[in-house]
C-alpha cells in the first residue's frame, strides 16, 4: 500500500514553513507498513487542488489531504474534492451544533461562516476534532482512501491517532514489517555508504533507509514478511551484519540521540560531568540539557568565551594562553582540567576553536577546533579541522565532543 | 510568473527530513516576484518523476528540480527531465576532465559511475557546480524553463544565486517588486493577526505573509507595481501603518533574528553582556555567540544547572536558595547580579525556571520561568509561566531574556 499527502494552504509556500504534518504522518504510516511515495504543498486554489486529488488517487491507494477545512472562502479541501471524486457536500446539522455549543463554553456565539465547516462528502465518515472546529472526512471506495485533516498539528495528530490508525489497523494486509534502527556518529556518509552499500543491497527483502545529519547518520532496516516473526528475524539477521562491520561506531539501536546516550551511560556509572565550551558559546550544554534529567549527571558549564573568562573563572594559566594562544592543545588542555576541578566533576570536557567567519590565523585557521577530555588519571586533547560555515563548525565540535565523551562511558 | 519545485529523493520521503533546499529557493524566487504555487517531493522514481516535470510544466513556466544527479543508479534526474522533454542526454567530455581534475586534486582517481554526471539534456545549458562533481542545468523553451539543480544546500545555493540568478535578471517581467520585512517578539500570532489584519487586508496591491515561530513573528508585506519606485512608496506606506499599531514590539525593520539585534546594540552602547542559566542549560549563551563577533560584547556565561553551581561559581548565599528556593525571584536575582559582577559587565542576565517534565512542584510548576536583568543601577525579575513541552519552555525563556535586553539598550 502507498500513500500521499497533499498540504493544503497558500502560507505553505513561503520561504520559512515547514510542513511538519508530513514529517508526522510518514513517521505513522511507516510504522503501519505504509510508504509515502509523494509530498506536494499546494496553495488554496480549488481547481488545482481538485486535479491533485484525482491525480493522487489514480497512483495510491491512500491519499491524506491536511489543511483547508477552515470556515473562511479561502479553505477549499472541502470543494475540491467533492470536484474531484464527483460527490456531492451533505450538510450536518449536528456539526453545526456541536460547534454552537463549543463557542458557548468559551462564551461565544459561532459565526455564521462556521456553517461552511458542516459540509461533508457524500457517503463519507466524520472524523470528530476534539480541539477545533473543522471536523476530519473518511472516504474509502474501490480506488482507495481520502482523508480530510485539519492543518494545526494540535488538532491533526491525535484525530489520526485516534480516529485513523484503529480504521487502518482493520484493513488487512498480506504484509508485516519489523523495523530496527541504529544510529553512528563521526562516519562520513559516503565511506559509511560504501561498507554497508553491498551489505544491505544484497537483502531485498529489507528496506534500508540512511538518513544524514552532520556528523550523525541514522540507519533503518525494515523488513518485510507474511508474519511478523519472519520480519523481525529477517531484520536482525541483516542488522548483525551492519553492526559487525560498524561495530563500535554504532552508539545506539534506539533511534536516541547521542547526547541521551551520553547521558544514560554517565548515570549508570554515577559519573558527573562539566563542560567549559569557547567557540560553541554553549551548544554542547544545551545538548546535555536538552535530556529531561540531566541534572543527575550534568554539574554545570562555563562559557568562557574571552580571555579573562578562561583566566578568571576557570583558572587557566596567563601565561599559557599567552605563549600557545587561546585556540591551541594546551589551552584545552587547561580548561578541561580546570572545568573538573571547579565542579568536582567526574569527568571535564573543553572546546575551544575558530568558527568563523573572522578570527582565523595561520596557526588556527577557521575550521580548527582543540577538545579536551579530562579524567581522574589524564587529559586527552584532539585537534579537528572541520569545514563550513560558521554553525555547521560549531556543530560538529559539539558532536564530536559527545562521541569522545561516549568513548570513555561505553 | 509561477515556478514549482520538485524535490527528488526517496531519503527526502523519510520522518524527520525536511526539503530545506526548497525554502530557499522560495525565498530567492519572492524576491524576484515569481510566486511558488506548489512543492512536490517524489522518491527516486523514473516515471513518476516524468510524468510530474511535464504536469510541472502545463501549469507554470519556471520548474526546479533540486537532488537526484550523483552518480548512482539511483539517480534518476537526467533521465527522468530526458524523458518528459523528448531530449536526448548528450555526453560532455568537458565535464569528464574537469570531474577528474577535481578528483585529482583530492589525491583521489575518479570513479567510472561519475561518467554518468557528464550527460546533458540537449539545447540546455551546463551550470558549474564548485563544490560537488553534479553540474546544473539550465533549459529553457517555449514552455518555460526547467532547471535541474543538485541536492546539497551548499553546492545548490551558491549556484543558484551566481548563475541562475543572474539568468531571471535577463528576463522581462510587466511589474516591480518592493518588500518590507519586519520582526516581532512576544506577541501571540492570534492578537498579531486581530491587530494588522485589518490593516493589511484593506491594502490590495500588497501581499502579506506572516510567519509565526516561538515567540517571534515575521511579517513581509511584498507590493507589485509597474514601476519600482512605485512598489516602494506603496510598500513603505503600509509598514508606516503597521508600525504605528505595533510600535516598539517591531525589534527589526530587517530579516534578522532577536539576537543579532540586541547583539549590534550593545555593541554601538559599547555595553558588555553575561549570561546565568538554569533550565535553559545554555541555549541563551548559544544563540548569542551565534551571532558572528559575538566576543565584542558577550563576556560568557555560566550554565549554572545545580545548586552547587549557583554556590560556589556564582556565589549565590546558600540560604537565598534555602529559604526562595533555586526556581525564585530572589535566586534569580542573586544570580543575575553574580554573572554581572564576575563577568564585570554592564549588564547580567539570569534564567531560572522548571522546563520539565518532571520537577514541577505546587510553588513552582512546569513551565514556571524567572527572568532576571542587573544592570549597574538595579535589577529587574520578570515571572512568566509558559506552556508545551520542555523544548518550547526552554526556547520560550531564551527568547523571553532577549527580548528584555532589548529593551533596556533599544
Amino acid at each position: 500500500m502507498t500513500a500521499e499527502i497533499i498540504a493544503v494552504g497558500s502560507e505553505l509556500l513561503t520561504p520559512q514553513r515547514v510542513d511538519t504534518n508530513s514529517l508526522f504522518l510518514t513517521r505513522k504510516l511507516y510504522e503501519r507498513g505504509i510508504e509515502v511515495v509523494r509530498k506536494t504543498i499546494i496553495g488554496d486554489d480549488r481547481q488545482r487542488l481538485a486535479l491533485e486529488i484525482r491525480r493522487a488517487r489514480e497512483s495510491s491507494e491512500v491519499v491524506i489531504m491536511t489543511g483547508g477545512l477552515g470556515p473562511t472562502l479561502d479553505d477549499l479541501s472541502r470543494d475540491a474534492a467533492s470536484d474531484a471524486l464527483g460527490r456531492k457536500l451533505v450538510f450536518h446539522q449536528q456539526i453545526v451544533d456541536w460547534i454552537e455549543e463549543r463557542f458557548r463554553r468559551r462564551g461565544r456565539k459561532m459565526a455564521d461562516v462556521n456553517r461552511r465547516q458542516a459540509y461533508i462528502l457524500e457517503g463519507a465518515e466524520i472524523i470528530p476534532n476534539a480541539r477545533g472546529t473543522a471536523p476530519g472526512q473518511w472516504f474509502a471506495d474501490d480506488a482507495g482512501i481520502l482523508m480530510l485533516l485539519p492543518g494545526p498539528p494540535r488538532e491533526l495528530e491525535p484525530m489520526f491517532v485516534d480516529q485513523c490508525m484503529p480504521r487502518f489497523e482493520k484493513i488487512e494486509s498480506p504484509y508485516q514489517y519489523h523495523t530496527v534502527s541504529m544510529r553512528v556518529s563521526g562516519v562520513p556518509e559516503s565511506d559509511l555508504d560504501q561498507r554497508i552499500g553491498p551489505i544491505y543491497s544484497a537483502e531485498p527483502r529489507v528496506a534500508t533507509t540512511i538518513l544524514a545529519a552532520p556528523g550523525d547518520i541514522q540507519i533503518h532496516l525494515r523488513a518485510k514478511a507474511a508474519r511478523k516473526e519472519e520480519a523481525r528475524t529477517i531484520a536482525e539477521e541483516l542488522a548483525a551484519l551492519v553492526e559487525s562491520e560498524l561495530g563500535q561506531q554504532i552508539y545506539t539501536r534506539e533511534n536516541e540521540p547521542l547526547e541521551e546516550v551520553v547521558g544514560r551511560r554517565f548515570h549508570e556509572l554515577g559519573l558527573t560531568l562539566a563542560v567549559a565550551e569557547s567557540c560553541t558559546g554553549g551548544l554542547l550544554a544545551q545538548r546535555i540539557t536538552a535530556v529531561p534529567g540531566a541534572s543527575q549527571y550534568f554539574a554545570g558549564g562555563f562559557v568562557s568565551y574571552t580571555e579573562d573568562a578562561k583566566i578568571n573563572w576557570l583558572g587557566v594559566d596567563q601565561t599559557t594562553i599567552e605563549q600557545h594562544g587561546a585556540v591551541s592543545r594546551e589551552t584545552t588542555e587547561a580548561m578541561a582540567r580546570a572545568v573538573r576541578g571547579k565542579a568536582k566533576a567526574s569527568v571535564g570536557a573543553a572546546i575551544t576553536g575558530v568558527a568563523g567567519p573572522g578570527g582565523g590565523t595561520e596557526r588556527a585557521p577557521v575550521g580548527t577546533v582543540f577538545i579536551g577530555i579530562a579524567s581522574e588519571s589524564s587529559v586527552a586533547v584532539k585537534e579537528r579541522h572541520f569545514g563550513g560555515e560558521r554553525e555547521l563548525i560549531r556543530s560538529l565540535a559539539a558532536q564530536t565532543t559527545l562521541e569522545l565523551l561516549l568513548r570513555i562511558v561505553r
